[in-house]
């Protein structure tokens, strides 16, 4: 039972908030030896969703069991919905009444939502309890399970209620992506090319080369996967607290949440990674039009999200979208506001982010008017 | 309005977590001046209780909006019962509603309660904004305010949900005490006598001596919670986290939040005060009963608890207590326990608490058995 040589390990290097992170296929399966080799706890608490438990809950479950770890799980509804109060709570209760103690483990297996509630569930249980991730999304797995960002959503915002809690491991089991929906794999593509736009121009062109490689799964996809979490454990390092460089990864998503909030986070209509999509493109556009980067870098950034699929218009969005005032006001209520002035990631280029904090509100608030569906129909 | 000479000041050097605690009177009418004289925002969301409001909302108020600060307020029912997901929910939104942003703080105005349930909605808004701590009740004052453990109840036991989460700012105004109840006094001071009861034996003698000054007010009053701020602040920068002396900080406490669970957190039967006195009491008879402190020190400890009017034995919590067993369970759910046993704060003698982690379940309820009023009566 020695690891495959296809399993890829990272370590982010945080102080006595270290911990590894796998990449691979059939982590799932050896997921107990991993986890019995860092902690010494047998009792552990598994939350994941109605998708992903028929899945993959009882493979885990049957790791566990073998390995001698009582586990008890909580299966919540799926989707962006279940990031509030109503299903923390319950969470919450379940992880005290398995009596989890100092060196066991809740455990997140899903995706970006089971990760964002089950970590911030962990977070303050106990005022702090370990916390390993199983990511099931190609989202979560090269994003949203590295870095300790936890949380839940507020009807004021997205994220806006959350600790930051480290896991002690992540297990990016690669083979669950087989059964994620082409939409959701798309959604998390987007976070891959983000990491390409941020400061890795060689890695965005080598997605524009290799995409079909990495949809398709095997070497292409591991090597994307692992180059993101890398990229993104590096920012974390340096920045653990989102007090400067860790800003950079909100690439696109200032506009993205917005776009989020007004469409009541109902995923039908769009996922966290389309709006991702949709907002690095208009990152990229708004940085043009405040003469930062050329308007070909936005024309190459939006040919190749179009080209794997994702959208990159707010026209795309099915049904009615509130107007450009509205969705100002969300923006100036998210997180990355100073003073009252806007901060904002822009570029100077292909893979040359960077955080601009003085963004005057009318500039953001005409460009927005410009690039929306009402003015273009 | 230069600081009058009566006011005490401490440093908590917690490194980029480090503040200070102002303890004097009048510090609620200069409280702006404090604040404004520490952070730059214009924004507060205040949160405090129905009885603490009609006395000191309004000048706190007033001095905030005459510094140009402004202030939105909730107002919670007073109580234990407040410490919980369904105050905390409204009380994040109107921190999030009130757009605070990093420099701006949410200030706790209030007891204990108002002020571990305002500093982790404070921890978990925004993954964490500033917080000010303005403590109305002696209990607040001396221990509660300090040191940035914060939480809520859960069905499963006391503070088992919440963060650790420094205040920016401690103002300990001696002035209301005034108006707080005998009983309420009563059962802070038996946290002042916890104090001394730890690791400062001559503290206690100087209580012994001098309790029905600090009772009176004025100076001695003041001297009694500096120290006790001060005792606290030295322990909390020696292990922030908990994870060895500060658990002296419980002496007492693992017996009375098992009886503050049995009469269901009802404030009519047992404050948290009186908990912790009748606990230091078995904790030191428990100490005698294995043979580790002599049966006099028990006795001169509840000799001074009784003298100033605290309860000092189970038989003295109005109605039915819950058979041993019961709290037996109580206990083995409480936050101190590694790998199954018991970890326990008993002492060697007057003012000489260890942290002793391996006590036999069997010893303890056995003795509980024994101190049982059920068994007296
Ligand atoms: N904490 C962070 O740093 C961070 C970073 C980025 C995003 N996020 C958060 O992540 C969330 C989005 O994550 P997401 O896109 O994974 O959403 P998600 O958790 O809702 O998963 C998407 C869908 O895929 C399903 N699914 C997951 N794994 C599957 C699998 N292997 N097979 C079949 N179905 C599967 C889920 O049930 C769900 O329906 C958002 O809430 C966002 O805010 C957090
Ligand atoms: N965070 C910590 O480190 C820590 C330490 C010790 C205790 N605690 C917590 O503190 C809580 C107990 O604190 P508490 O005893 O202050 O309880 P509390 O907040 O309920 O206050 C006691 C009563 O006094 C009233 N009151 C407060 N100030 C007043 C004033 N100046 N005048 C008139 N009435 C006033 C309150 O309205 C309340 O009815 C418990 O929940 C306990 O768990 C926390
Ligand atoms: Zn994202
Ligand atoms: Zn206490």
């Amino acid at each position: 039972m020695s690891e495959t040589p296809t399993v890829r390990k990272i370590h982010v290097p945080l102080g006595d908030r270290a911990y590894d992170i796998l990449i691979g296929p059939g982590l799932i399966g050896s997921a107990a030896r991993e986890i019995a080799a860092r902690l010494t706890g047998r009792r552990m608490a598994v939350v994941t969703d109605e998708n992903v438990a028929p899945l993959y809950l009882q493979p885990l479950m049957e790791s566990l069991a073998q390995a001698g770890i009582e586990a008890v799980s909580a299966i919540l509804p799926a989707g962006e919905k279940t990031k509030s109060f109503e299903h923390l709570v319950p969470v919450c209760e379940t992880i005290l009444g398995a009596r989890i103690e100092r060196n066991d483990a809740v455990i997140a297996l899903g995706g970006g939502v089971i990760g964002d509630l089950t970590g911030f569930a962990a977070g303050i249980a106990r005022r702090g309890s370990r916390f390993i991730q199983i990511p099931t999304s190609l989202l979560a797995q090269v994003d949203s399970s590295v870095g300790g960002k936890t949380g839940i959503n507020s009807p004021h915002g997205k994220n806006l209620i959350g600790v930051f809690h480290q896991p002690d491991l992540v297990l990016a089991d690669t083979d669950v992506l087989d059964t994620l929906s082409p939409r959701e794999f798309r959604a998390g593509y987007a976070e891959v090319a983000k990491y390409g736009l941020i400061d890795k121009p060689d890695f965005f062109a080598w997605l524009e080369a290799n995409w079909q490689a990495v949809f398709a799964g095997g070497a292409a996809r591991i090597e994307a996967i692992a180059l993101s979490c890398q990229a993104k454990a590096d920012v974390v390092v340096a920045d653990e607290r989102e007090n400067g460089r860790r800003a950079l990864l909100n690439l696109g998503h200032t506009f993205g949440h917005a776009l989020e909030a007004a469409t009541a986070y109902d995923g039908t209509r769009l996922v966290h990674g389309e709006g991702v999509s949709i907002g690095m493109v208009l990152a990229h556009a708004f940085s043009a039009r405040m003469n930062l980067a050329s308007p070909d870098v936005t024309a190459r950034v939006e040919a190749h999200l179009r080209t794997v699929g994702l959208p990159t218009r707010m026209s795309e969005i099915p049904g009615q979208l509130p107007p450009a005032e509205v969705l100002m006001d969300a923006i100036a209520q998210d997180k990355k506001v100073k003073g009252g002035k806007l901060t904002f990631i822009l570029t100077r280029g292909l893979g040359e982010a960077f955080v601009a904090d003085d963004v005057p509100t009318s500039a953001v608030l005409s460009f927005l008017a410009e690039n929306h569906p009402d003015r273009a129909a």
